[in-house]
């Protein structure tokens, strides 16, 4: 166990990049904006994965695989694609290495230049709507309901573990519908079902929203997204669902014969979440102490640590453990039993409320005597002693306590956090304070920009269930149709 | 439905061909020697990983992720480990794209240039053992068994979907100890769970060895290998475990403090599978119909058809034939019920032999009324006529029967083309007809060497269950203790 964390008060970043690498979930490497995801953290994305997973392919969709590199030219096909993707990018240029003259070292070797250069993936439009084309014929081909998980490089300057790294892995749905209808419905389907994922298994409330202008992704006519709010009142982009209307079948010439024998575009959507999320449920739940999982994302709901003097009382003690361990297992609770004798229980201890175990039992001899054991949440740092024999029932009633408590914790942290501004005096006063704001807003991305440069604060979406009212823009006192959702970011 | 595929004797690499793009599996790409895996191919692609992913995890194995990229000062050091991958690789040598001066193109920004070139990785260790220095310090934290499932890059000049892709998947287990014989006992037990995979999932028989000198991973002290024959008479090498020793800790300076507080350098292990296993599945079991599926892999094991003539009939025989899918699912077996209107029967049959579907059921208005259902194996081909009421019980076993069969026919084969050669005319015969050809060699690598150039074999391995028996080497009359596998090979 390293030193204790620095104070989310203090520092809230250095909390955040503390609690990352001390509760073992990632770290830097030696290549620059890369990290290394650890076993910890990673087990935790496999279960977010294995859910998404689940979710996409109840609604009909397939995993596919596509290639690593894209060919240069391909970007240029889209023109708006090109701009937002293309630059910041990671180019193979060279597939061959040679021994140096001298023999000292390797070095490129110029006689193997590419004839064109080779962009590694920042998302996959490009290349799989180049391959769409050999797909789609009919209307018989379609829909096609396609999602790749994969890693993805953004040359990014200013990186952070898991918010904003050079590479990082997510996965990435690529639909093509022969109406404008079915393939906006899809774009709506698959912001829901982040939506649904991201309260129902991160126990994080979100704001469903459209992108203005200026935040869509670039080719896109619309970009669904969901917003979170983190501690320090700065919001969170979890994921993005896209409606790409007509644009990437007319960069790849991607057409079908309709019914009646028509020829027309194929229509497109794409959407995903990536290992952000991970940044976003630590800074949704965790705390001074360290890392705080939900239950139905924890990779062990329940450790148990012995406390023992001598070999024999650990194994008296290890036996009515392992007991605990199988009936828990039979009712579908994930378990760790740390028996390591390296470790006194008091380490142990702070080791598992810095990994955010949602559940520690601590069975000793005393406890065997008196038939109970001691319960104690991370979420609220509660402890209590349970009868021994009733274990498993408590055990998984607390898991769903813990779950639905740490969504209302969460949930009650945004609402208390959300303004709405009459004017731009408390408009920037609340964006001081850090939180959501609702204000009228003209519609005009100079009057966005504007603010923007002012209070750093940007549209995190016009919320979908935001009500048309008449009103008007806080900042220009143009006329305004509904109040829009602002926040500083991530 | 395409064309009928070229038959296996007429020519084998243009029906594997045609087959892998025909049964939808995969398909070149845009980007030179890069695949895209299609969907079906890659739903057979999950069910391995998760299987191999299971048996990882029961063996006390955790998944995690380190970079794409490695720096390439990294591979420079382990001597033999530069030479064997550092050289066709894919090199990153800038970090943006610019607009050209007369704005028609991007093409790459000069300023950009990076420091020190990234060579996309062609296997981890270097960047892995650059972080285990990082991991570990004590014996308490070893050992270290970690596995990732990842993409890996290898220039290959001339590639074959699966078999030899410039990318490809694949997993790579990278394991740390405090002794070399933990170490060996793990290179030996990941070696043998791959045979266990193969042989129990993929019904593929395999020769379980170690590589000669020559052959072996470059960076290694022992490599352990899986071959298996295909239907051609070729090896294929489905899987490699790595006894690495300490070379690697040496090269990244990773010690550990024994229990007695001496210093000492870690032992490693690296092992790895690939979608490789895809084109080792396909060419063990396919004909000249198309792929050939064991049910413990295919993505759906059943497909029921209906037959019908007129929307009554389909209400009718749809209604009976999604009970029987409910009956099969409440089983464990995965069903697809194809009521598309929009292909025949007749087509719909010959798609689901071309895709490997282990079982077929018709089902039509005749069979309602004799309370039967058509039964096809696809693995035979044979058709049987089944009381539905006892479908459940029939198909569940006849899965098995299949899974079974698909092996003893892959074992007989081999059987029947695996050859002694007593000298080195039988040898060249042998090896000529097509087939594994066990044969004594004297160990030296000169020997090895000519015997490949003059017939194209190689030696695969050094087969585990080998009995040390006198003789003399077929090729230079020098003495031989035993006997190795030779093949010609993929």
């Amino acid at each position: 166990m390293a030193k204790k964390l620095t104070l989310r008060e203090e520092d809230y970043s250095q909390w955040y990049n503390e609690l990352v690498q001390s509760a073992d979930l990632a770290e830097n490497s030696g290549v620059r904006g890369c990290m290394v995801i650890k076993p910890y953290g990673f087990a935790i994305w496999e279960k977010m994965q294995a859910e998404l997973d689940r979710m996409f392919k109840e609604t009909g969709h397939e995993n596919a695989y596509f290639p690593l590199f894209i060919p240069k030219s391909y970007f240029s096909k889209e023109a708006s694609h090109v701009d937002g993707f293309a630059k910041e990018c990671a180019v193979v240029t060279h597939y061959r290495l040679k021994n140096s003259e001298d023999g000292n070292e390797i070095v490129v070797d110029p006689s193997a230049k590419l004839e064109e250069e080779l962009i590694v993936r920042p998302t996959s439009e490009t290349i799989i709507w180049d391959t769409y084309r050999k797909w789609i014929q009919s209307y018989r081909d379609l829909p096609i309901l396609v999602n790749q998980w994969a890693n993805v490089v953004r040359w990014e300057m200013r990186t952070r573990l898991f918010l904003r790294t050079t590479e990082f892995l997510w996965q990435e749905g690529h639909t093509a519908h022969s109406t404008k209808q079915e393939a906006i419905d899809e774009t709506k389907q698959m912001v829901n079902i982040y939506a649904k994922f991201a309260e129902d298994f991160m126990a994080m409330p979100v704001v469903i929203g459209t992108k203005t202008e200026s935040e869509r992704f670039a080719g896109a006519l619309e970009t669904y997204c969901i917003e979170s709010l983190m501690q320090d009142g700065k919001a969170l982009q979890a994921g993005t669902s896209h409606f790409l209307g007509q644009n990437f079948a007319k960069a790849f010439d991607v057409k079908f014969a309709t019914k009646e024998g028509k020829q027309e575009y194929v229509w497109a959507t794409s959407w995903g979440v990536s290992t952000r999320l991970m940044g976003a449920l630590i800074m949704t739940h965790s705390d001074d102490a360290g890392l705080v999982l939900p239950p139905k994302l924890a990779p062990y709901q329940v450790v148990i640590v012995p406390i023992y003097k001598g070999e024999e009382q650990l194994n008296t003690v290890s036996e009515s453990a392992l007991k605990v361990k199988k009936e828990l297992e039979s009712l579908g609770v994930s378990v760790k039993f740390d028996n390591r004798d390296t470790h006194k229980p008091g380490w142990k201890f702070a080791e598992y409320e810095l990994k955010g175990v949602p559940i520690r039992l601590a069975l000793g001899n005393r406890d065997l005597e008196n038939g109970t054991i001691e319960v104690a949440r991370r979420d609220t740092m509660e402890k209590e002693t349970f009868q021994i024999s009733d274990i498993g029932n408590k055990v998984v009633h607390l898991l769903d306590k813990i779950q639905e408590n740490l969504y209302t914790k969460a949930n009650t942290f945004r609402e208390e956090r959300t303004y709405t501004a009459n004017n731009y005096d408390e408009f920037k006063k609340y964006i001081k304070m850090g939180g959501f704001v609702y204000a009228h807003w003209d519609g005009y991305s100079e009057t966005e920009e504007k603010i923007k440069e002012e209070t750093k604060a940007t549209i995190r979406c016009v919320p979908s269930d935001s009500l048309e009212e008449e009103g008007v823009c806080i900042f220009s006192g143009n006329k305004s149709e509904r109040k829009v959702l602002f926040a500083k970011s991530y």
